[in-house]
Order: C-alpha cells, then sequence, then structure tokens
C-alpha cells in the first residue's frame, strides 16, 4: 500500500510520534481517535515495526487523556525526507539480504563482475569473492549505458547466471533494474536491488522497486547532493520498505584525474543524519584498481557499512569497465587488509570468524 | 521498430554512407548486398528521409559497381553518438509540433506554467503568452519531485486542462512524461513530449517517447556533459524518430548564486556538432524571474533557437516553482527585446509577421 | 591612504549615507561629529567623489539637526561587500583606460595576444585589432604559467614592445602583474592592469595595484564565486580606486567539451549587484576559436560592457594559448556581428562612428 | 639559486639520470661534459642530496664511456611536474620540522587554532594540543581573508605569541605567509611555513618561500586540480627545496551540506605519483566539529602522512573559523581513535611511545 496520497498535509506537521511494537495498535488508534477529535487529523506511517504519527497542533498532545499510551519517541521533523532521519530510529536501521546483514556494525563486501558477461566469468569470479569473504555477490544483467551503441547486458539470460553462482557459493545476489516493469520479474529471484546512479530520480522506478519489498541498494546520483540521495530514499521508505542501503559511488567535479570524485563527507554526513546504512563503490567511483584499495579503507573509516567492488577473473576481456576490476589476488590482499583495519577501528568483517 | 540489435557491430564501422531521398531505396539496397558479398555486412539506419549505412572496410566502397548510386555524403564516424552528429545533415534538422517549426532559423518561444495547477491559471497563462507571441504552450502535469511529500502535480486531469488551451489559443502543447507506460496516452493528445533532467538517462523512457513517434524536448541532466546529452539523443535517433530537440537548463557547479549555472558554451558546441535544434530554459536555469531576460537574450545570441520560458499569472500562488516564473508584463518586455535583438543577429521571432 | 584599518567597527554597521560631490565637505564633517557626539563613531569612506558614512545606530540619523545636509542616499548595507554594490551608485561606474571607456553603455573590445613574443607578433596584431575596432591592447608579458617549465613571459622586455605598440596605434594598453613589487614600474607606462584569476585572492597584490591609481581589469578565479569575486573587489574599491572592472573568464566544472565553462549567469548577477562594469574574456573560457565568436555575442546579450578577445597573426607560433586565438580575419569578421548585435541590443560598438 | 633560467630547454628532455649521493660529483660532471660534446647539453637539478640530468637523446647514454659512473636510476620523464614524480625517489620524501618528521609512515598531528587571537587562547590551545599528542602547532598570524571587512590576523604580534607557545611546549610552529615580503622575517623564527589555497599558484611567493629553505606546506587550492599541485610544488622543488608537504583540504564542488568536499583521491593519487608526504586538513574541508573525526580516520586510511586540525579552547569566541574547531575533550578523544585505527593499517603515531 502507497502512503503517498496524504503527503501534502503531512508536509505541514511538525512534530512526529514514533511508537515502537511495545505499543499496541489499540494504543496507536486511541492516538488517531485522540487527534481527528482535537481538529487535527492525521496519517499513519509504518517504518519497520515502529508507526509513527505526524502532528501538526502540538497543543492536541497535551489535551491527550491518560489512558493513551505515551509514544516511544517524540521527535522534531527537520526536514523534507523526514521517515529517513536518524532521530526516528536512533539505533540505525539493519538490511538483511538473505544470510547478509548490511548496518549491524559489522563491514560487509558485496563484490562481483560489472557485468555479467559468460557462465565461465561469473562462476570462476563468484568462487573467488566467496573464498575470500565477500557476503555478497554483485552481477550487471540490464547495463545502462551512456551510448545505446555499447553492450546492453545479458538480461534475463544472465539472470539464470547469478542464480546459479548463487547456488554455488551460497552468497546472495544483487542486480541492478533497469525498468518498473522487471522489477516483478527480478525480484521473484534475487536477494536485493540495485537502483543506479542514472535512476537515483526515476521515481516511477523506486517506487515500483519498494513496493517489491526486496532490499534495496540505492546509488547516488553524480550529480545530486546529499540531501537529495536521503528524498529519494524517502521515496522507497514511504512504501513502507525500509530495508534501503544508500550509496556514494563518487560525484562529478572539475577534477579530471580519476572517474568520479569519491564524497567521503557525504557517508559521514548520512552516518550522522540517517538510520539508514551506508555502501560505497570505490571502483565505480576511483575508476582504477590502484585506487581500489585506499578509497575502501578510507570508506570504512568514513563509518561506510559495505562496500560494493568490481572483480574479475580476466578484467582485460571484460566488455563493460574492465579497467577498474580487481583481479582476484588484488581482492585477497584488499580483504585481508581491510580486516585489520577493521579491528583497528573497532569492527570486524560481515561473516569473519 | 528498433535499431538497436545490431549496434556492437556498426560500433566498429568507420565510415557513412549517406543517401539521401533522391537515391532510390533499389540503389541502396544494391549497397547493402555489395558490401554482404565483400564481406562486410552492415546494418541500415534512417534519419528522416536519408538512409544510413555505416562501412566498416573502406576498400569494400572503392569496389562497388559502377551501377550503384553514389551516397550524396560520406562522414567520418567521429563518435559514439554518431546519429545526431551535424556532418549527417549539415542544414540542420527541423523539428515540427503542431504549426510551429523549431530549428528553421527562427527564434521560437515555448512558455507556460511549471505545473498545470488550475483551470483559470492554465487559461490565463495560455492566453497571456499565445497573445505576446509565444508559439507553444508547455505545463507540466506529472511533477518529478525532489521530495516525495511535493506537489506531483495534477497528472491525467491537468492534461485535459492543455488540451482545453490549445483549443482556445492554437499553441501546440508540450508535457513532460515520467514513465514509459504514461508515454501511448500522452502521445494521442499532445504536440511534443518532454523528457525531464532528472530522466535523461532513463533509457527505457527515452525508447518508449522515441517509438511514439512525437517532437522530443530532451532536457540535459544537470550532472551530465555536453557529449553524454548526444549520447542520450543517440537513444531517441536509433528508433528512427529524428524530430529531437535538445534543451540546455543549466548545470550544477559550486556558484551559489543562481539555481544552476547556465552553459552556454554547450548551446554552441551543440549547434557546431549536431544536426539537432537547441533549445534554452532560462527559467530553471537562474531560478529568478531577474535573470530570466538576461539569460534568453544570450541564448538566442549564443545559437539556441527556441527558449523555454516559465510564465504564471500568480507566481506567488504557484504550487511549484512560483519563485521563477515571470509575470504576464515581464513576458511582454521579454519579447519586445528578443524581437530586436533577434534582427540584430540577423533572425526573427517563429511565428512573427 | 589606505581605508583599512577600521573595518572591524564598519563591519556592524547597518545603514549607508552617500554624499554626492553636490555635498560640501563641511557638511558630511558635521555628521561625522554628530555621530561622535551621538556616541557612534564612524569613519569615512571614498568612491569616486562620493563620500560615504556607516551608521551603526538608525536613531543617530533621526536626532541630526536640520543645518546637517541631507545625504544624497541612504543605503541598506546588504553585505560585505558593501563598497561595490550598485545601490551605492545607481547609474554605475565608467572605468576610464587612456581615450577608453569602459561602463558607459557601449561595447568595448580590447584584443591582443595573449602573450607578447615578438616585435613583429605585437606590432603586427595590434595594427590588425585597431584597424578592425578594437579600442584596447592586451598583451602578457609576465605569464603566471601553471608549470615553471613553461614559458614565463619576455617580462621587462616585452613591456617595451607593448608602448611600442601603443605609440604606434594609439591603443591604451593593458597588461597582467603578477609581483606586487613590479606594480610601481608598470604602473608608470600602461593604461591599465589585469590581476589574473589565479591571483583573485592574492590580496597584497590587490592593495598594491589599487594604490597604484590605475584603472583594473580583476579576473575572476575559476574556482571562485559571483560574491567572493565582488569581496575581491573591494580589496580595490577600499584604497579609494574605483576605477575597476570585473572580468568573468569561465569557472571549473565537470563539463570538459570546453577549457573552462563560460558563467553568464554571473554577468547578470554583477550587472544588477554592483556599480563596476563588466568584461567578460570568451578565449580562456572556451580555449578555441570556434567557441569566440558565439560566447562573445552571448556576453554582450547577457550586459557585458567589455569583451576580452585573443589574437594573433600566427596562432600556430604562439608560445602561450595559440590554439585558442583569432586569426585576424576571424576578428574582423566577429567585430561585424558585435556591432550588428550591439545595435539589436539597443548599444553601439565603443570608438565606433 | 634558482635553477629556473633553463627550464624552456628541460621542458623536451625525454629521460633522467638521478644520481645519489653515492656517485661523485666529479662523475656527475663527467656526465655534463660528455653530454655537451655529444651536441646535447643539459642542466644539473638538485633533489635533496640526488642529482639529476635530464637527456634528450637516449643515444648519448649508449655512448657513455665505461668510466663514468652508472646513474642510480634511470627515469622517464612522464609530465611537466618532473622533479616531484616518485620514481625520481621511490621511498618518498621525509620533510623535518623542528623535532618531528612527516612522511615516515607515522601519522603527525599538527593542531592549534585556526587564527592566533591573545596570549590567553594561544597558550591554553598549545598546551591542550601538546598534551594529547600533536607534533606541530599551527597557528595564523596572518590571514587571507575573503572580504577586507573581516579580522585579518594579529600580524607580527601574533607571531610572538606562537614563539612563546613553542618555547613553553616544544612543540615546532607552522604559520601561513601571504607576501613575498613577508618570507624573510618570518623564517627567521618558524619552522614552517604554509601557503594557503588562495596563493598555491601565486607564484612569486611560492619561489620566495622555496628560497627559504624551509619546510612548506602547500595546500591545494579549492579550484585546482591534483596535477596542478603537483605543478605548483614543482615550483617550490625547482628551488632546490624539497622539504614539500602537499596538504589536501577540500574543493569545490556542487555539494553545499559541507564547507568543502575533501577529495581522498587526491591524497591516494599523490601518494603513488610523489615522494612528496602528503597532509589533509579536514577541519578545514568539512567545517563542522562532527565530520572531524570521520574524515581525520579518512584520511590517514586513505594514506595521508599527516592532518591539519583546528582546536580551540572556546571556539564559540574565535574571530576566524571557530564554528569548525574541535574543543579539548573533543580533540583528546580524536587522538585516541586515530592511533588505534593507525594501528590497524600498520602504522604509529608520531611521537607516540
Amino acid at each position: 500500500m502507497s502512503q503517498r496520497e496524504t503527503t501534502t498535509t503531512v508536509a505541514n506537521q511538525e512534530l512526529l510520534l514514533v511508537f515502537d511494537e511495545t505499543v499496541t495498535r489499540a494504543g496507536v488508534d486511541g492516538w488517531i481517535r485522540h487527534l481527528e477529535s482535537a481538529g487535527t487529523p492525521t496519517q499513519l506511517y509504518r517504518l519497520g515495526t515502529s508507526l509513527i504519527l505526524p502532528v501538526s497542533d502540538v497543543d492536541a498532545i497535551h489535551t491527550a487523556g491518560s489512558d493513551l499510551p505515551a509514544p516511544t519517541r517524540q521527535v522534531l521533523r527537520s526536514s523534507d525526507a523526514w521517515l529517513g532521519r536518524r532521530e526516528l530510529r536512533p539505533t540505525g536501521t539493519q538490511v538483511c539480504m538473505g544470510p547478509t546483514t548490511i548496518g549491524d556494525g559489522s563491514v560487509a563486501v558485496i563484490a562481483g563482475p560489472c557485468a555479467v558477461e559468460t557462465p565461465e566469468q561469473v562462476m570462476a569470479t563468484a568462487a573467488v569473492v566467496a573464498e575470500h569473504g565477500a557476503v555478497g555477490l554483485r552481477g550487471g544483467v540490464f547495463k545502462p549505458r551512456t551510448s545505446p551503441h555499447s553492450f546492453q547486458g545479458l538480461q534475463w539470460n544472465g539472470l539464470e547466471l547469478l542464480v546459479e553462482a548463487r547456488a554455488r557459493t551460497g552468497l546472495p545476489i544483487v542486480t541492478e533494474v533497469v525498468e518498473p516493469e522487471h522489477v516483478k520479474r527480478l525480484a521473484e529471484v534475487v536477494d536485493g536491488i540495485q537502483i543506479g546512479a542514472r535512476n537515483m530520480q526515476n521515481f516511477a522506478l523506486l517506487t515500483a522497486v519498494a513496493q517489491s519489498g526486496l532490499p534495496v541498494v540505492l546509488k547516488r546520483s553524480f550529480g545530486c547532493t546529499v540531501e537529495e540521495t536521503l528524498a529519494a530514499g524517502e521515496y522507497l521508505l514511504l512504501e513502507g520498505n525500509d530495508q534501503v542501503v544508500l550509496c556514494e559511488r563518487g560525484i562529478r567535479t572539475f577534477e579530471p584525474s580519476a572517474r568520479f570524485t569519491l564524497d567521503l563527507t557525504a557517508v559521514a554526513l548520512w552516518k550522522q543524519r540517517t538510520h539508514l546504512p551506508v555502501m560505497v563503490d570505490p571502483s565505480h567511483s576511483g575508476g582504477q584498481p590502484k585506487l581500489v584499495e585506499p578509497l575502501s579503507l578510507a570508506a570504512i573509516a568514513a563509518g561506510a557499512d559495505a562496500l560494493l567492488i568490481d572483480v574479475h577473473v580476466q578484467p582485460e576481456q571484460a566488455l563493460c569497465d574492465g579497467n577498474q576490476a580487481l583481479r582476484p589476488h588484488q581482492f585477497a590482499g584488499l580483504m585481508g587488509r581491510l580486516a585489520r583495519a577493521a579491528a583497528g577501528l573497532g569492527r570486524h568483517m560481515s561473516g569473519g570468524t
């Protein structure tokens, strides 16, 4: 069910009453009736197992009867993207993709080829990343390419290869979606859906993906701000799906030495402003294998919960972005150094022993 | 029919044979058979009434029999977005929206409210812009908004208002599309479709819009380059639809004094690099009424074929971007100054006497 | 005399009393004594022939005796860079370089080689630009170069060539200064001094140049904002030198198709916000001869008072930025089209008949 | 002695012969004579205790007699800024400021107030940063401010306070220089000189500072690229001063949530491209105390050798940038977490036990 219809009203609300699952639904319904009778009708929102009531007239809170249950928290609505604000869930959101949890304090590495190309490539790469500690497999089957003349991905045929790789390695699989009408069929088989940077403000796609109920990796557009990314995440949260990971993958700047400029300030700001976990893609950002390790280490030091790493068993034969993929031995080395750095930061690798 | 399937082959072609309508289809088919027998099979592309054959093996051209018709032009393929290159159509493309032509050397002004809000607002604004020389009416009914809590447009109800305004003023109507599945229904009634900046790389949407056959206003993403915009246009051209206008509406930079930084260098570069006409939206770029006139004058001086101007009869009551709309008297003043400047540039206003 | 010492006080002032030359100095001194006795001592500033008194306590104005002369204007201090605000001089500032006036409504073209290289090059280029209507000659003798291994200019030897070119053509000469200790010697011979983009916030240089009393062309740094440029201009105005031209020459953005992105929104904003005249350098901005004409036309349409154009009689032999210079016939063509466009904008070419 | 005069020749050289101190000067002179007699005269450069000969004609190397000493290394000249390239000194440069070494693998923290304001502020802040492990004291006495109406620093009076603070704490002192004519007097007392972002391309200042022989902290301009910063460093190296630290402090982007966007990709690239040590200033970059810790951790994870941290005992009373300074307890917490993270990265804190 979409929560969108009444949003115009909500935009004027000023205080948010948050009820955790310890409060009964009957108690919350009592609040709704009280607010209606006080002349400030409201709309109920859901964030995981919490229920949220925006209240525009603060006086109505003070006149509530003592029979109404106390809200777990009262929070000032500080911006348009209020469902994602950290105040609503101070302990943070945990996103579960199959057996993998992102946002529990560990460092989760999702890895794989930028594009699914051949059975051999996918199976070999999946085996390598699983062996060295990745907890998720990412491979693109629908590729949004700048030019229509470029390789557009194996499409549905590629999806079968990902499913086979999951069966062999046990890793949950994540892939990008590019059209609303693909969502349903993808959602039947994958463990997580990625929305690419170019589609971050494709709101029809966001809504369709959120309604699938699957975990979502939402990549920041290279031309959009920290707050606009939170607002895009709000399109997902508003559908009642709180399984959302924000992913920084570099922004456009005047600097030509790397493909994009990785914005780790954004990572730090998101960790402070939102309860959603944060991922970083150092491969697309730097666009060079030599940049993946320093940017990965910097990303977890800045607070990132997860990393998304391009790995390819034969980068020189890749049909898409091969020049930025790590080779297997480079990935193995990275994982070792990440583990030691994580320890220095008081963290551990997801899936580690 | 999509021309997409064989593009991988085409990307390696080096020379383009262009056949204007003076060459018979039989002659072109002769070339296709010749190239196949010479071992370099190719694919036929269409650009308006021209047919284009990419040829990878230049020797095969020299061995062609004298019975084959000479190509109208031979052009080196200089980039991925080759269907849009000016060399293919040196005189430029003219795009026709109802009675209005964009790209014939005149200055065409499309105007109207950013969003369709009420019958009174649309009818009054349409009357004003028609009176002062606009040759198209633009009004948004589906509004892609950064926040899901913002006004999202009147949607299909708004479309009826635009149709009514067209009936009263005779102006062709243009509106933005945000979902592939809306394209068909919109295409039945409007004269032109706008693809917004946030959707410039929503390739599924581009393809659906192109296949409608309607004229398209393709807005440059505020985070994308001059060449990426040409590549997005290529997604449209590749479907056989050459009725494409590129629209510059400002890019993201570090400068905070205006909403966006209008990139008129892009306008000059597009006029040199592509045969497609170029539009400029000074309203969304500057975000302030006081900037609309200088930026409009500068845009046509830089070579823009058309302008897209926000006009509102009561900007202070607008539900969307009212703080950038011109009032009627400001629009009237602008049109007068544009006409005098156009004359100084050796041009005239579209629809002018 | 520097007006700098008491600026901390001034920063808190809220109202500016402007006295034009019709008010006697004795009258202004009366105001100073009145404000002191009212407990709000102030500091006198000069802007050309006007005198300005910042007043922090508005009540003190109302208690002024009727014997005090009325200020010509009262202006709210709206920003830190208040000496440059248009409200202080609504009719705009005219800057005089030798026989040339910038800011009188005309379009003034300053042209010449990016760098002075040889006697032949300078004399031939000067003759060409004079013949076709330029009203100033610009040539660099001290060249600030990104790399120390690049050609650094002919330095003092080059200056003599500029002087000789002035003698032959009658054009006033402008050149860039890069060190405070060069200012005095340069100021003895040139008609205007340019501060380059890389030195826009070299405040020691700004102060030294302002104190020379010469007209200054202050180029906007490619990494600085519209307001920061006004603040840099304030360093010049504060020394009592109002002969300042702001010059837009492109900013750094993510767009790689041109050397810089020309920001004509800045030109429009400056024309509204400051009384200083505005120049545009399309040569350094675009970095390509083919961009000079459209950007020049756009610049004057956006309101620029002057243009700075690279011209070289043999661009292929230039030691610096030759790939952006116009050839003589290109410059001639540009000047003709500028004249016609200026007429369409209700303006005329400086020096024209 | 400046090495600048013959640089035009050098720019065409293709191979660099590097002689470490194990090669006698007589041997190097032999090479110079050989190259002269072979018709490819060259110029001798110095990098610390190494001597470098650029050679344009590779054949001349092959014809060298066996009596000439073998170069320690032969390196291809890969860019304009070749004296700074890592290939010339693969083990990296160590910069010594008083007792502190930057670039030896440790993490060095330089801290202090943005501006020196009062004796109490400087002494208290110096004591705090020394107590918690800083190995250098930075305080600004000449402040380059965007507006001339802002506080410009205590100037020479402030310098005496820094000297006193050094006497009390033993910390070496670093301060910014803004005018070439100040260099000599500053160099007599401070341990290191900072060139601010606004002066990174103030080449006269760079040369004057380099010639002082003091260690230099060269801040990257917020509008300049990774390679332009290396080229600015080249102005310093060319004077025979290799005690240069490059400092990333954020660049200008479209993102408004922080003061600047910290570019840690630049840090990673510099560590790969140059032998110079790299510092990061998270205080000026983020502009908020809450961003200092995540950005500091990320900076050392990306490979930074040193950090520059704003600390103030009473930020709310600061005259300059107080809203970004850490309070003493925040600084103490940061230093503890830095030490643990450094251990996870296989490093240790400079000055630590």
